[in-house]
Parts: C-alpha cells; sequence; structure tokens
C-alpha cells in the first residue's frame, strides 16, 4: 500500500518534468491527468478494474487503444483489456448485439433507445462490485460511450449510480477546412494545414491520428478537407490517393470525408468546354468522377460546393440555377449516398440591394425543388460571421430543404488566434434565437434538428480553427471553440457555460477555484470583443482583405458591399444601417413577430440596434445615455473586460503550469493592446461624424487617426489565395 | 535501496507512456533518457551529487534549468542546484574568473586555453570523491561546456578521468533561414516558418527557447531570420520590434541574430529615389537604418545580401560592383561591430558562359578589396546544392578575403525532408577537399578557419532545414543534419560517422545493436542518394521550379542554365558537361594540381566525369564497363541501397518506439518509391539518346517515359516566392 501510494506521486512527478520540456496543448482536452482526490480515484480504480471490450473491428480497437492510453495515467496503474465477459468484469463495453443476455436485461433499456451513433453509460451495482456497461449499436457508440466515460472520470465525476442515454440530435457533424493543397489556410491563425499533401499516401502523419481521436471525442463525424473557393486539382488520381489515405485513417473514428467540389472541374481538370450542369457531357463527367471516388472511398461523404459566389464558377455562368447546379452533383451521388452541401453564402456584383438580403432572396424561392440529398449551408448571420449579427432569415423559411448551419470556429473577424473569445457563448445565442417561422418556439436549434420542420438529414458545420502549430489552435483556449462546436453540434440545446465546465476540467485542473473564475471569464468574453470590435450591432468594420484590425474608413474597394462605410453608413446625421421599411427592408426577410421587434429601435435589442437602424448621434438609449456616448462607453467596456480578464488569469497562476499561465498571458496582453486600438481608432474615426468630445470615462487614444489609418499588414495570416 | 530502484523504473514506464501520446521528436537530441545502466547512472549520480553553479546572468540561469530539465530525467532523481562551491560540491560550473583558486591550480590551464567561447570539461579525483569542473571565460563557454557534458552523459561516456579542452575553429557559426513574412520557406520541406511575426513581439513561442537551446548545445551562435530573396519590410520600425523580441530570447544562449537586406530597401521603404551605393542619401539612410537597429538590438550581427543574383537588386543595376555594395554597407555596420556577409551565388542572364564559372570570374578579381568586416559567402560547389558537386573554385582563391561556407542542410536537391541522406558526409567531403591554393594540404576545412591563409573573420552558414513540424524538421533523420552542421562548424576537422555517432545514441539508444547498423545505414545514405539521382557527375537535371523529381528533359525555360539539358548535354554521341580546356575551360580556375586531375578522364575521380567530360556512351569506366552500363547500374545500385536502408530499418525494431519505427518506415517507403521514379525516368530519357538495352541486373521501368514527363506538381512545396 505504500509502495501504491509512492507508485502514484513518483508517476505524478515524472509528468509534470517531462510536460515543461514540450510545449504544454497538443494533448488538446485528453490529456488525462493523474487522479488525486483518493476517494474518486478509488471508485474509478474499482470500475477499472477489469475491463472487457468485446469485437474485432477497427474501431474496437481504437476504444482499447484509447483505454490504454487513458486509465493508466488517469489511475496510475497498467491495464489488460479481457475480451470476454467474466465474472469480475467490471467495465464492460459491448455493442447490444454482442452483450451478454443477463447484463441486457439488467440496462432496462432496448436497442431502440440509443440509435445508430448514440450509446448508453450504466452503472450495475451488487453486493459484491461495481460494474459499469458502455453498449451502443454500432462500434462508432461505443467509442461515443467510451470518450464520454473517460470525459467523466476526467471531469471527476461520480460514476456511482451513472444511467445515461446520449443520441446526437444532428445527422452530419462536421468540420470545413478551408485548407488549400499549398498548405495555406484561408482564415487560418493556428500555422498551416494538416494535410501535407507531398508527404500522403505513404506518410501518415501520427497528427491525423490524433485529430481524428479528438474529433470523435466529441462527436464529430464529417471533415470536408480543403477550402471551399476549391482548386479542381483535389478530384485528380494522384490526390484522390491522398485523400483516400486520410479516409482510411479517419474511419476508424467514424468520420467521413468530404471534398470542395469546383464547379469548373469539367474544363480544368476534364478537358470538357463547358460545366454547364445541363449539359449531358458534364452530367456523364460528375457521375464518373463520384463512381471514381466511391472505388477508391466507399464510404465517401458528398461534395460541399462554393459556386456562384465571390468569383467561385457555378451554375449561373451558363445561366441554370443553384437548383440546376446542386441536383446535377447529388444525382452523381445518390447512387453511392453521398451528400451535396450547396452553401447559401452568395451575393452578386451585379446585385445593388443590400447585402444582407440577397442569399435569402435567392435560395427561398427554390424551397422544396433540391433533390433529398442536398443540403443548404447557411452562416449563422445574413453578412459573414461577425462578432455579433442577428440569426440568418434563411432559419425555418424553407421548410422543405435540409438547412445546415455554418458556424466559423477560426476567428476571422474575432481577433484570429490571438484573441481569446469563448465561440460556445455566440452559437448558443444563435440556437436559442426564435425564429417564430412556425410560431413562437421555432428556435434555430429546432430548424437544424429537422425537429420543427421534419427534415430527414440535419447537419452543423464549423469553419475550422486547426492549424499545424503545436497545440492545434494557436490560442489555448481556442481549443474550447472546437471542443465546444462539437458538443453543440451533437446537442444544440447543451449550455455553453456547462461545456466551457467540462473543457476546463478536462484540459486545465478540477479545482473549483480555478474552474470558476475562468468560467466566468469565458462566457463574458464574447461580450467583450464585440464591445471593443462592434458595438451595438455595427458590423464589417474591419481592415480589408485579411480583417484584422479596425478599417472603418475603408471607402475605395470595387466593390461597395466591401467597404466598411457600406456597413455603418456614418455621416453626420448619424449611424448604421437602415433595414427597416424605410431603408432597405431586410427585415421583411424574417417572420413577422421577429420583424415588427427589429423595425422599430424601441423594441429592436440594442446589440443590433445600429445593424437594422441608422439613428441620430444624439438618439437617446435605454440607459438614457446618447448614441455617441453609449457607444463610445461599450468601446472603454470591452477594454475594461480584457483587463479584467489579465487580472482574472493572474489570480489562478497556481493552477496550471508556468508555461500555460505565461502563454495565455502574453496572448492576453496582446488582446488588450488590440483592444485599445479597436477603441482608439473607431471612435477617432466615428467622431470626424459626431463631432463630440469622448465622454467621461473614456480613455484618451495614443494616437491620432492618421496614424491608425497608416497600419498596413500585408502578411497577416489567413489572407484569400490569388488562384 | 528497494524504494530507489523501485523508483527509477516507475518514471521509465511513466515516461514511455507519455511519449506515446505526444509524436516523438519535438525534444531532438535532448529528450535525456534515464541512463539504465547501473554502473554508469552510479558514475552520474556521484557527479551530479552536489551541483554548483556560480554567477548570475541570464546564461547562467539557462544552464541552471538545463541542468534541473536534463539530469533528474536521466538519473532519476531532483536536483538542488548550489550557489557556492563547498567541500562537497561535486559538479562545479564557473567562469575562469570566478572558479576558486585552489580549484585552478588542480586544473592544470590557464585562460588562454579555451578563448572566448571554448570551455574546459575536467575530472578532479580525490580519494575521497570524484569531481567534475565545467569551466571557460564567459557565461557562453560555460553553457557549451555544460551542453557538452550533458551530450556525453547521453552517450554514456565514461566521467571518471575527463580531461577535454575544446574551442570553436569558426567564428560565425550560422543557419541561414529562407523564411518569408507570410511564413513560406523558400526550400523548405518541415512546415512552415518558426517566426510567428503577426505574434510578435509580444507573444515568445516556447518553440523560439527551445530552438535557440537546441542550436546552443552544438555551438551555432548567429542565425539569419529571413529569407536571402529578401522583403526590405523586415528593416522597417514594425518588424524591427519583433526582431528585437526573437534577438532577446536568443541572447541568453549566445546566439546573435543576422537580417537579410534588400538592396533596393532604401527605395522600397525609404522613400529614396535610388540606390546607388555610392549616392550619398543612400549611404546616410543605411548608416541611420544601421543606428536605428542597433539602438534596439545592441549585438545584432549584421546583414546577409544576395544581390544581383537571380532578379535580385544590386550595386550593378547602378553600374557599380560588389566591392561598392559590400563596402558601403559594411561601413554603416563598423561603428557597431555588425558584419557584411555577401553571398557570391551570381550568375548572369547576360552572360553565356558556363554558369560554374561565374562566381569566381565575378568575385576573385576583388580580392582585398573588401572592407575588414565583410565576409564572402560561397556556396560548397559551384551549381547549387547538388547531390555531389566538386568544391568550389573559389576556396582559397581570395587569400585576402575571409570566405565564409554557404552549406544546404535543407535538402532542395536531395529528395526534400522525404528522403534519409545524412548531409555531414557530404560536408565532411568538402571540408576535406584539398584545394592545393597554397600547396598539397590545402583543404576547405583550412581556407574556412583561416588557418590556411590567416584570415581574421571566419564563418560558416547552413540553410536551414527547420519548421514547424513536430519534429522540426520533417523527417526524424533531418535533426542529424542540424546537429551535425553545428558539430562541423565548430570543428569541421570532426569525421562525420563519429558524429552520427553522437547523435543516434542521444536520440534514440546506446545499444551497439542499434547504433552500429543505422551508423552505417547513414553514412552510406549519402552515396545513395547520389546513385539513384545523379550519378557520375551528372547535375542538376531536377524538375523545373520545385525541383521535386527528375526532369532532365527539361528545356524550354526561359534562361539556358535554368535548363536540365544544359548540364547534362546528353545527345547521341554521348553525355557529360565538357569543362576542361576544350570546353567550357572552368578547371582553369582550380589550382593546377586539381585542375590537370578533373582535365584527365582518367585521372578524373568517377563521381565527378560527367561533371567535367563529355564522353560517348560507350566510354570505358574503370570497372571495364561502358559508360551506358555503368550509368544504369549506379541508378539500380542507388534503388537497391535504399532497399538494403529499409532492411536495415526493420531489423532495428526492438530499439525505438513503435511510433518512430513506423513513421521512418513510412517515409523509407516513398524513398524507395522515388528512387525508383528517378531510375527509370532518367534511364528512359538517356536512352533515348545512347539508343541501348539496359544492361542485366536493371530493373524495367514500371511506365514509359510520356508517363514521368507528364508528371506535374505545382503544389510542391517550398517553392520561391513570387513577389
Amino acid at each position: 500500500m505504500l509502495l501504491n501510494r509512492f507508485f502514484l506521486v513518483l508517476v505524478f512527478f515524472a509528468y509534470n518534468l517531462l510536460l515543461s520540456q514540450t510545449p504544454a496543448g497538443y494533448e488538446l482536452w485528453m490529456d488525462y491527468k493523474k487522479v488525486e482526490m483518493p476517494s474518486l480515484s478509488s471508485q474509478y480504480s474499482n470500475i477499472a478494474n477489469e475491463v472487457t471490450v468485446l469485437g474485432e473491428g477497427e474501431t474496437i480497437q481504437v476504444i482499447k487503444n484509447e483505454l490504454l492510453l487513458a486509465l493508466p495515467q488517469m489511475l496510475g496503474s497498467q491495464f489488460e483489456i479481457k475480451k470476454e465477459v467474466g465474472e469480475k468484469s467490471s467495465m464492460i463495453i459491448a455493442t447490444w448485439a454482442q452483450l451478454p443476455q443477463n447484463i441486457k436485461k439488467q440496462i432496462e433499456l432496448d436497442d431502440e433507445s440509443f440509435g445508430n451513433e448514440g450509446f448508453t453509460l450504466k452503472s450495475l451495482n451488487t453486493k459484491k462490485a461495481q460494474k459499469v456497461i458502455v453498449t451502443a449499436n454500432s462500434e462508432i457508440g461505443l467509442l461515443y460511450g467510451t470518450f464520454r466515460l473517460l470525459a467523466l472520470m476526467q471531469q471527476h465525476s461520480d460514476l456511482t449510480n451513472i444511467n445515461l442515454v446520449d443520441t446526437p440530435k444532428i445527422d452530419i457533424r462536421m468540420l470545413n477546412h478551408w485548407d488549400n493543397l499549398d498548405r495555406t489556410v484561408e482564415r487560418g491563425y493556428a500555422g498551416f494545414s494538416l494535410w501535407n499533401w507531398q508527404k500522403l499516401p505513404e506518410f501518415i502523419d501520427q497528427r491525423y491520428v490524433d485529430y481524428a481521436r479528438a474529433n470523435a471525442s466529441v462527436g464529430i463525424n464529417a471533415v470536408s478537407l480543403t477550402n471551399v473557393n476549391a482548386n479542381a486539382l483535389i478530384l485528380t488520381p494522384m490526390y484522390l490517393e491522398k485523400v483516400k489515405a486520410l479516409a482510411e485513417t479517419f474511419r476508424p473514428y467514424g468520420i467521413k470525408v468530404y471534398l470542395t467540389a469546383r464547379f469548373s472541374a469539367p474544363i480544368e481538370i476534364g478537358g470538357l468546354e463547358s460545366a454547364d450542369p445541363l449539359n449531358q457531357k458534364v452530367i456523364e463527367w460528375w457521375q464518373a468522377k463520384a463512381d471514381e471516388i466511391y472505388d477508391l472511398i466507399p464510404d465517401f461523404g458528398g461534395f460541399l460546393v462554393k459556386a456562384n459566389s465571390e468569383g467561385q464558377p457555378g451554375p449561373q455562368n451558363y445561366d441554370r440555377n443553384h437548383v440546376d447546379g446542386a441536383n446535377m452533383m447529388a444525382k452523381a451521388l445518390a447512387p453511392h449516398k453521398g451528400n451535396v452541401i450547396w452553401r447559401a453564402f452568395v451575393y452578386s456584383e451585379h446585385d445593388a440591394d443590400d447585402r444582407a438580403k440577397q442569399a435569402y432572396s435567392e435560395f427561398v424561392p427554390y424551397d422544396g425543388q433540391f433533390l433529398p440529398n442536398v443540403l443548404v449551408q447557411v452562416k449563422n448571420g445574413a453578412i459573414d460571421f461577425q462578432p455579433r449579427e442577428p440569426f440568418h432569415p434563411m432559419f425555418g423559411a424553407m421548410s422543405k430543404t435540409p438547412i445546415m448551419m455554418e458556424f466559423q470556429i477560426t476567428k476571422e473577424y474575432l481577433g484570429f488566434s490571438t484573441h481569446l473569445v469563448y465561440l460556445p457563448k455566440l452559437y448558443e445565442e444563435v440556437l436559442e434565437a426564435d425564429t417564430y417561422q412556425e410560431g413562437k418556439g421555432s428556435t434555430v436549434a429546432k430548424v437544424l434538428d429537422g425537429s420543427l420542420q421534419g427534415q430527414q438529414i440535419t447537419g452543423m458545420a464549423g469553419v475550422a480553427n486547426i492549424g499545424n502549430d503545436l497545440n492545434w489552435t494557436g490560442h489555448p483556449f481556442g481549443q474550447a471553440d472546437w471542443y465546444g462546436f462539437g458538443r453543440q453540434a451533437w446537442n444544440p440545446y447543451l449550455d455553453s457555460e456547462k461545456i466551457a465546465d467540462e473543457w476546463l476540467r478536462m484540459t486545465f485542473s478540477n479545482d473549483e477555484k480555478f474552474v470558476e473564475p475562468i468560467k466566468e471569464m469565458m462566457v463574458t468574453s464574447r461580450e467583450a470583443v464585440v464591445n471593443y470590435m462592434n458595438p451595438l450591432g455595427l458590423h464589417h468594420i474591419f481592415d480589408t482583405g485579411h480583417h484584422y484590425g479596425p478599417g472603418p474608413w475603408v471607402s475605395e474597394l470595387s466593390r461597395p458591399e466591401w467597404n466598411p462605410v457600406y456597413y455603418h453608413q456614418a455621416d453626420e446625421n448619424g449611424i448604421g444601417f437602415d433595414r427597416t421599411p424605410s431603408g432597405s427592408n431586410a427585415t421583411a426577410q424574417y417572420a413577422q413577430p421577429v420583424a415588427e421587434m427589429f423595425n422599430d429601435p424601441k423594441t429592436c435589442p440594442e446589440e443590433y440596434l445600429l445593424w437594422f437602424h441608422h439613428l441620430p448621434w444624439d438618439y437617446q438609449l435605454k440607459n438614457g445615455e446618447t448614441l455617441w456616448n453609449g457607444l463610445a462607453r461599450k468601446y472603454q467596456e470591452g477594454v475594461n473586460q480584457v483587463a479584467k480578464m489579465q487580472k482574472t488569469w493572474n489570480q489562478i497562476k497556481p493552477y496550471v503550469s508556468a508555461e500555460q499561465h505565461k502563454e495565455v498571458n502574453m496572448l492576453l496582453t496582446i488582446q488588450h493592446k488590440e483592444a485599445k486600438w479597436w477603441r482608439d481608432a473607431c471612435l477617432l474615426y466615428f467622431q470626424t461624424f459626431s463631432k463630440q468630445e469622448l465622454p467621461v470615462g473614456v480613455e484618451k487614444p495614443e494616437h491620432d487617426l492618421e496614424y491608425y489609418k497608416s497600419l498596413k499588414f500585408p502578411f497577416a495570416p489567413g489572407i484569400r489565395p490569388r488562384w
């Protein structure tokens, strides 16, 4: 016994030592720290006393590997895994079909309870011993159940009377990588693409495996490997062999691979003269291409397509429409059970109408015309991943079409990977938004999971924030966004604060003195970035191209809707974009109760005020302040919130490693500096219109407006490729 | 005692477990594995029983950190470091000035023995105890000594009677990073640039520190951060603040920072109309820029310049010469003790002469005209980092000019980071080459270290193979090239086989059953790549631009000397480039005995045969074979050698982790595939001229020539930037 305790202390000691040599963060939320609390450690050790895993498949092997990695680290002793259920089996992991009859009976469920991907975790306590059963209908369900069990142990949950059934509410839980074939990543701020195309297919980087583990641990089951601004070469045989190697690596983890399909590929790599979706040769080319792909990758997910958007080719180049394009591809994929995910992020250089209206105008009339294996992927808001946007009016507006969510996990407009902004809070706000499309309670979450309008296929995508940085996401807290996105795609009704709690415990520490203040810091961080970048409904006032830092003055770009001045409309009379009936009337795209609420500045939530209204500088806000003073104070509040985050982080120093602490500290220093940059640049610029002093409590800018305008960042990361 | 042994076993066990979660290789040759052999472990534990480190500086702190990281891992127990020498001090690390007098006496040396950067390791044994002293004149010397002591322990060397004095033979031991400001790396095959310019100066990545540790551990004391195809923005205040942050991070490790200076910077960022080196405004601009830099970075190393080469601007744009350009910059740097490193890699698009001759022709006439703080940096061969080149004729030909070596560590022409090719073997071949410039024995090494011609400043640069891949160099064995380059820059007379031995023991295992066969594999790997790519003196027959794979047929590039056909000159009569007096007479640039040897195909070493001679296909080689048959067999031999490397690697499986084994295995699979690709493509192409069958023993090609010609790799890594 003495030896045993000594053993545990020593393993822990060695563990800490080693981490000091390798930069923290590679392990993500799966570093399986030693469980120190004796009561818990002994409970878990009892459960893990004799582990049995039934089955032989690749996914079963993955389950065993994970257990063999996790349990010794958490519990400090070695394990064998048995292949048969015996008297002493204390942890049994087996599909429902393989589970011994007597155990099935005790579980008091049947196979319909957990569907194809769900699972149950159930404790069966007898006088003699405690058992935990993980069962599911599929091996993937077992893998999800195993990861959940390990997560609960990492979170120091009591497993004595566990009785959990969990099934995913959304079918396609997907990461969209905007990764180019040269390994640059559009809007990527965590290094470069994980996919080392040169060394594939022979060289399988250990990161591919760990990436798949991380995804499976939160239930992500689909990935699109390539940028939506697509290169047709990915569909050539040389690259498909490489894609196949990735698909095979991901398959045991339940992950299907999708590719972005460039609409003009039949011309670029097929030698055809047209890509017209109604042209027979084009149709046949895509059919043959689909056959070729499925020959290599039998469970290939399908195509993700950005067409007729921001210069990408599409059916409109041939006077066809989105339905023609999407259905042509859908027909090619249908025999193989593949899907087309067609993006609704379109706005036309020829359409002078409010950009916020265009996707709705273009797509809603097609409702009911898409084939069943087409999903329309819609960004959470009608502009473009701003710090805050009202929910996209398309949600709930196409009752006969599967609408898939596109969130952005990478922080294009939220401070790149240098700002701590907890995104599940943003996602939650969108998911909880009530569209009123089928009456009160028609939340976006219900649109997405099909429960509102009965869609047969559902999906949620997140644009990945993952790169080849050692810690995957650049900012250590960026890992929480990946984690949280996966959790919310699994269950869009989850509380973002609960998710933060889980992630903090798994990643850093279960100490309440750490978890509570840092959880608070995370959930308020999103409001902070809104305040110091785009308060009161301002949007898209970022500097050109790279979207790094403020550029509210930018006005000379060739397309009007690329210019910040188009979005804030500031002039001597006031500021804001009038989207009410007196303006662009974009509000008419929402269900009537929502439109009415937005139309009146008195009922419009103040966080969307300038999104929908152009208001005078002395407009009176709800707190009695003028708009100018309120705007200025919001900017200041954002800066103050970051200062408070710095203070909070300094207080939790004892609970994380010196290196982790220093790393986040340095990043918060940048965030604070840039928050001030945003405040000063925006207020100086808007002041040229308001012609009013800064209110008391708002700090004076460090530089003059010309200084902020002069800043140039030609090598800011994540810039769009030029081909 | 039982507890103690138990402890050691357990730490080792935990250690192995953890490595399985983080991909191997981040730790480089400094992972400080547990010393298992009891006799050694006890010897080292005695030496480390009471460690004293005198001093307070930043470098002293670095020494302490390294000891606290290394000793517990190697010896399995914790250490305190004392600040004063006491009776029991068993390891004493102190500068000569701080060392107690009684110990100085016992050492039997004086401070002149180790110069500014050298050190001594000396054991002082009494009846009662064994001590090891590390002393030097500078803290940096102590750091080098500490790293050497730890290296010897990692190599399981007996320290009982150690008595080692070691001083670097070369002053500037430098890495050249060809890193662009967008983090792409020209000729980089290990991911992307380590330098995260966006997050600098605030965010100091732990990798910067570990990079500095690795460099210091082998004595590298200078780094140029940016691509020689330079961008002037690096010299603007915003970037200089970032450079300063890196310089401060590297300073405690004895590393000076250099930057590449774009010759036209006065125009691009200075607002001048000219960059004429004799223009007073230009002169003043560079002086002010130097002052500005040294104000931020007092120990800034200087400028590395590529001028009038491959499109880069330079003094010739203003009808000035290299001396004008280099000396103008040298004057700006001299007051701050900075250096100009001026590259001799020039060849003119207007000069139809043999490219191999141009650098010599252009530079040798300037011997004696450069200021004392100018070094001329010369590639090892006269073309461009080929698998094998005869030494550059400039070595020894400019007796009044410091000539600095430029080796390439990144494998632009040696299979990128996918081929296992041990480069110190190549470097050794060059360093040992006899220039005869001051008579027999005038080796390149003696030119470089100044001992041949008395230069006051000496240097050796290596173009780094380092990127942000988890294991730094892409290929695990690429780490040996970084390690070996550093060791050879410290001492260009070191045996490359000995270096491989050191590196293998530190990186993988001290087991002779591992070290011997793998060392053999490493030292023969360089000949293998020569055989399967460029045997018998062939060179520059790589595919266009990216240099990935064979392209001997390429003939349509705009400049003749960019085309492989220019270099191999194959026709129906034979193959090879006549550089004798009957041809380009490049041999005349060598000292007479060397020229004579090269001029006669009978005395010319066969490895350089086609470099210097155009010979008929039925020319008889030394072994009696025809040139065609010999060439074909060399290609086959290269393939066979890779197959043998695969076999060897399979045999050592028990001595490395499963992950390490698999990783190298996958890479060898690629190398074998690509070796066959080279063999087949080249032989099929040359066969169109020789019109002869492949000899017995040479395998038939898998595809036809058209297939190999059709392969295109637009996204091969490391392509030159386009700005």
